[in-house]
């Protein structure tokens, strides 16, 4: 028995030793409940980063789109003469005032659906939107302020267009319309996903407009012309035998400043458009529309200046401005796809169209004072149509398709409402406010009280 | 015995394999230190970026809230004539400069306390600031950095109340005493959280005010009523009897770009003074503080445009403007409690009464050239009465109470100043000086040497 | 027997009871392996995250500095004679466009090698620049934007010195070669970390430059020098003997506009120099750097203004914003290791040398209508020489060889290149155009048509 015994003895010392590091591995029980809280609290709170990080840059996105606002504000008072100044600061204020109210009276709502006027936004939300599942990415009010700079600066491109001639009440009338319904329709059947009317839907017909240079910028251009149409050209733009007369902008350095704000401004909308920032591929992304939207714009400016320098035999500046942001409107419906070079060439097909663009919208006497038809219709019809040579979700059908959509919706229900406010209110000042400047009729104040000679 | 063997053979076999198990879970030993390791490593790395982004976010809307500087010097450059143009221009970057200067000097360790200015602040403090704790949030650099450009903001609105008669140096000097002591004191009673002299401490009567609607807008507009009623109205502004001249402004585009200027610059005063965005919570938070800034100076933009227009029969320009100031001012003594629809309603509220306050200060002949005081002061108290209404931290008493000390401390040591510098070194200048213009006289320099024609 | 099999049992209980505990051990093999897994996750998605806030950090940097490219317009147009306006805008907005495609088509390459051109810039590049490794810490993209930006600035430098009679298109092309060449080259040698011709490393010589008081400012302002010199004077700028005449700008709101931009956008440019943020360490460096750039700006103001206060006997606004803007070249070349006073002490310094080197370089008769060669030259000189005094990097025989190589290598080359294109195509405006105002003569616009009366 001894051999046995000492031989169990053995293997009970051998076992004890062992039981003692499983007893220890016993004991490693809570080092683990330990450790994976700590990993899920490090997961949690990451995902909690990843949304607090999306969020601040979707609003540092968005004050950049509503610092356009004052882009516009700025092109287009350096863009009228002195005696119209007044009143298109105060247009550009009052619309951008405007648009932030419809939008959020029925606009959002419309565009994406939801009873959101009454909950998520109308409740101060400062605990919702967020859980810890991917689908939350950001805060819901970032989202509804990234979404209400847009509409602003949609209506925005028509002011310029309307300039100097038109009566401020009905231009702010029209505003309400455009950003409360008009839009946010068009909006709802492209970003909003929707389809048409029930009959036909935009995405699945390969439409694709990354930050919107048709949803955006044609739709604002479409808007205009219908009003431009409908109002008629300055006093003094065409002679009798079809000559065109320039109309120089009063206050240059002021528009260069304009574009300049919108040219940094972009970089929020088409930048804010990739819609997250907070992993490697929307980082790289967001990065990539920056690079390519300054790109573009750089293209667009230098393709206008050599044009114009072809054509009239100087440098001429409004040219290039407008050049800049013919770009910019070009690489908008897809700044994400082309390589860097190639967004240049975009920028600078860009640059050259909208010269050509607004020569010839002065061939047919629609007079827009700023070029916003060219800039925003012509170049986002470009934009629109360049796309599906760098993205394969896009065909050239949907973009034909999708441009069709927007214009002829916008163009139709804009002209209705223009005709409306024609017959009701009117929508030009009298020959003899026309003349005297619009500042004093609307306004009653000067821009420049103590500087005009003329 | 050969069962008893067998038993035991059964068991050791049993337990030997058990203890293989075991074995392994020992083995593990070395995966859940592994796991613990990299768990704690996630978990400090993601505290590490929730202390960068709230950084980074301190310094954005740092940079914001800095950009207001440029637009208080484009606002008020704007609305006073010509030829006192380059005063106020040189006055809002001088005042920028001594503001970051003396709150960096002193301010600063009065409003919060420490040795502020031989410690955190003044070494390089690259590797201070941060534990894996929970109270860093972000870096003692940044939080100077947010703090600082709040003191400028508060100056900004004394400059425009005072311009076109008031001394350059006296202005400078009463800069420094109340960017390096008289804000800092009134700071360190509300956002500080010292007891007033001893005696009462406003967080405890239920004082509340976010982003300083009393704090910096009323306090700016208590320094410059004071300042405005020692130093009186300029020449010709009030008819002998009684009738009140409007002095125009020689540049409306650069006071709409001013007033711009200021509402993108808002949204890092109110949205900065959230104090963190790296988590859910707060991210939500800001996000509303942004939505509601913005509607609410839509809201003021509007009320005012429309009131102006059924009093002046004429869309004003610089009441819509002021408009849009008003509402901002409104909204910030509490952008994050009501809901968007009652910042809309909020911001009217402060739009419609800043045109009757701007009203009733001509009446009693308080001159104020840019309308500051009401835009800041009125709007501001305001502002701070609406806070009880959506948020239950706050009540009537304890935000009476803090306007109350705010303006009756800003004040009366204002008057003190304004009283001693005017003792000795005169405040304002003289008839012939106001005449030519105080651009002349101060700076021997015009603003626009070639465009004036009066 | 019968103690032994009790004994045997007993043990064999307390062994089971061990094994028991080791089976649930055992069990929490899986748990460990999912807390691992959790664990794992966490932290490539919080490297993710750095990753994603460093690029983003960089991409808004950079678009702050692309806004100093409107500064530089506001400020150069504001100084200039109103005549010379829409040619000065003219340059800044094209100047711009071309940097920012010569370094796309060559000048990165050249600056930090590889065929960057070819692959990681030109491809879309999405899904690049990212791996769980410390190396990747932002998205190539955003490290091309925000060095496109410092191209921009240097050359924005030249343009003011230039201003009022030089030719547009020989300005134009010399800014092809100095973005795409001449730039890139000294970059190479300074923070491309590349030996100058193989002969010496700037670096292991004991030279820094943080963000380029001497890279970017002192080169920009050697190549303005250059041009100046071979471009001789304005008419009516220096008398027969020897006296200096004021040209007064025709627009200081402009001026004070560019000024605040600039110093707005000085934020990114020296704040992005960190290149980091997402660590604690990179987060407070920033802080520090942002809060150190704006007080070196308000000693520089407020040095400039006492010194001008003293020679001239009025507060000069144009020297003011020319304080601010030396006080901010002169911490660029070290904003992170001063502390905040000392920084201010810089600025300080830099503000009353850039009063001094102006009156200088009007008595060596070299005209620079806006003092860029003062601000950007002198002062970049002043920042490269005080980085010794607080970091230990620094030597002052590096600074010194460092300021030499960047000096002469810009200097000369510049000069060769305006020297051919003087051969070539002319860089001087005739007499009667610069009589005229190199408007008409380039551009064919007046800036301000309706305004001028001289």
């Amino acid at each position: 028995m001894k051999p046995l015994f000492k031989a169990l003895g053995v293997a009970a010392a051998v076992l004890a030793a062992k039981v003692a590091g499983a007893e220890e591995a016993v004991a490693d029980t809570a080092a683990v409940s330990e450790a994976a809280s700590v990993a899920t609290q490090a997961l949690h709170t990451v995902f909690e980063v990843q949304f607090a990080l999306d969020t601040f840059y979707f609003l540092i996105c968005g004050a950049l789109v509503m610092w356009m606002a004052a882009g516009f504000a700025m092109l287009e008072a350096g863009l009228v003469r002195a005696k119209n100044t007044t009143e298109i600061l105060t247009k550009n204020v009052a619309l951008f005032a405007i648009a932030s109210i419809m939008y959020m009276v029925c606009g959002y709502a419309i565009m994406y659906g939801g009873d959101i006027f009454l909950s998520g936004i109308m409740g101060s939300g400062v605990e919702e939107g967020f859980t810890y599942e991917a689908e939350s990415t950001y805060a819901p009010a970032s989202d509804f302020f990234f979404q209400v700079v847009f509409v602003a600066t949609a209506m925005s491109i028509v002011s310029g267009a309307v300039a100097e001639r038109m009566k401020l009440w009905a231009f702010l009338a029209f505003a309400v319309v455009m950003t409360g319904f008009i839009y946010p329709m068009e909006g709802s059947w492209t970003w909003g996903g929707e389809s048409v009317f029930g009959l036909y839907n935009l995405e699945d017909l390969g439409f694709s407009d990354f930050a919107g240079s048709g949803i955006v910028h044609m739709a604002g251009a479409a808007a205009a012309l219908a009003g431009v149409m409908l109002l008629g050209a300055r006093k003094g733009k065409y002679g009798p035998n079809g000559e065109v007369r320039a109309i120089p902008g009063a206050n240059l350095p002021l528009a260069t400043l304009g574009t300049f704000i919108l040219w940094m401004g972009w970089f929020g909308f088409n930048g804010g458009s990739v819609l997250a920032t907070a992993s490697a591929a929307s980082a790289n992304d967001v990065a990539v529309v920056f690079l390519n939207t300054n790109t573009a714009a750089a293209g667009g400016a230098i393709g206008a200046l050599v044009l114009s320098r072809i054509i009239f035999g100087k440098a001429d500046l409004t040219m290039l401005l407008n050049g800049a942001l013919a770009g910019l409107v070009t690489i908008t419906a897809g700044p994400d796809t082309p390589t860097p070079l190639l967004a240049t060439l975009f920028g600078i097909a860009g640059g050259l169209l909208v010269v050509l663009s607004i020569l010839a919208l002065d061939k047919l006497k629609i007079d827009d004072p700023v070029g916003a038809i060219s800039v925003h219709g012509t170049c986002g019809l470009l934009g629109l149509l360049l796309v599906p040579l760098t993205n394969d979700d896009a065909t050239f059908f949907g973009q034909i398709a999708g441009a069709l959509t927007i214009f002829v919706w916008v163009f139709v229900t804009s002209l209705i409402v223009w005709g409306v406010l024609k017959a009701v209110m009117g929508i030009r000042v009298s020959e003899e406010e026309e003349y005297q400047g619009v500042d004093l009729a609307e306004c009653g104040q000067e821009a420049y009280p103590e500087f005009t000679t003329k």
